[in-house]
């Protein structure tokens, strides 16, 4: 499973101000606590208005890469901005996102199959997210067809089908585990992932809710998440998940993880 | 999903010394905190020699009867025991367990199809355990032909894959997810139950491999548990997993126990 460190993102009102404020000290330390919780992609978002947008997202990379090697997942719908981005990083980042949208395609695809990006696809297109399971999957067969003829590998793609709040809607998360099914079906080689606390909004409680999701979604084929890594509740349902879903040979994972103190 | 509650078991050294030292104040107690847990089900397992067992059955089930109407699953491999226990009861039970084993469904089924009961069906016979899913599903497809040849409605059943421990062989659930599919295509009126605490015997922090468990069997058509229902997390994941599989409408079972501290 490969962790997305969700934390420094411009829509949180406190990372807001660090990148206003150029708090270095302050994105540093959320870089460095997300690394050390075993985070594989850091997803950074500038979250300002575009026309500051790529700077502050160049300062941002510069903050984290003085502090981690782990990679960078570029957190933009902003061409120029993600241009700006991807000469500053050391390693081969993941952009997150493109979806049906023509102007993000058109803007985002090239920058993404010109430095070899992992990328992010979402289920939506500039008019609607459907509802059901044949509507989502529409969009991405379409946009799977462009990353084809653009040379990205499906191995570098990352299909996210949009994961509601389940507040509003009972059945959401069925659907979603259903086209998780479907495209691990259609596309054997790409990997899924999901924006996890989006599961949860409105409802109390909400790490139950996430860290239940979770093994129901690894059994549908999530091999990705974007997530809070120093929640160490949805770290455990994930360890616990790997060993019971049979993917942690004799438990060396889960048991490694209990002698660190990670499932106290 | 169905609670049955475990701490009533004479294999646990404290209860056994309690149903030896005849101190109802230890029994009831434990009976009134699983029934007000939410409870659908006391188990009720006396746990000692064959002599003596019919006799604490008898004496278990009236300290328990003392303090709830909860209705009891008598837990015994004991024909003659089980004749005196039924005797007593103010419910209409279940009974744990029959199996293939000859001896149990010639001397516990007549009882059960008497007296009406509940029963759970044990995926095993005299000889063995079998690893896979097609030897366990013989078993249970001989064992469903005797129920129904004693006029047992499929709707009485409670079929119990057998639930081992992940430590020791990493497939092991996913057989018992496979056989869980299969008993719901092959009799969609009987009931799945599992022994929860099993999964995890002799791995460290086992409530987390407990809790996981939860969702995924869901999922597989699990609608009854045998636990402790005083575990408050194994309690939040049932409620969150259903209302992840939709099976919770506006949330209403989630969002009562949070403001009644369940999920706290």
């Amino acid at each position: 499973m490969e962790i997305i460190a969700e934390k420094i993102n411009g829509t949180r009102a406190r990372v807001l101000e660090a990148i206003k404020q150029r708090d270095a000290a302050y994105i540093r330390d959320l870089a460095r606590r997300q690394a050390e919780a075993g985070s594989h992609w850091l997803d950074v978002n500038a979250g300002t208005h575009p026309s500051q947008e790529g700077e502050d997202l160049v300062w941002l990379i510069e903050q984290v890469q003085a502090v981690t090697d782990v990679p960078l997942c570029i957190d933009s719908a902003n061409p120029e901005a993600i241009s700006m981005a991807v000469r500053e990083l050391n390693k081969t980042p993941m952009i997150n996102s493109i979806s049906g949208e023509p102007k993000r395609l058109e803007g985002i695809l090239p920058i993404v199959a010109e430095y070899n990006c992992k990328v992010i696809v979402l289920a939506m297109d500039s008019n609607t997210i459907p509802k059901d399971c044949a509507g989502r999957m529409a969009i991405i067969n379409n946009v799977m067809a462009e990353t084809r003829a653009a040379r990205v590998p499906d191995s570098d793609v990352y299909v996210d089908p949009l994961l509601m709040t389940i507040a509003t809607d009972v059945q959401s998360t069925l659907v979603v585990l259903e086209i998780m099914r479907e495209v691990r079906r259609s596309y054997p080689e790409a990997h899924l992932t999901v924006g996890l606390s989006n599961v949860s909004f409105g409802l109390p409680s909400r790490s139950y809710i996430n860290r239940t999701f979770v093994p129901l979604a690894m059994q549908a084929g999530l091999d990705s998440v974007i997530l809070d890594p120093l929640d160490t509740e949805v770290r455990a349902a994930i360890l616990a998940a790997d060993v019971l879903l049979g993917q942690d040979k004799h438990c060396l994972n889960y048991l490694r993880a209990a002698r660190q103190g990670v499932l106290a």
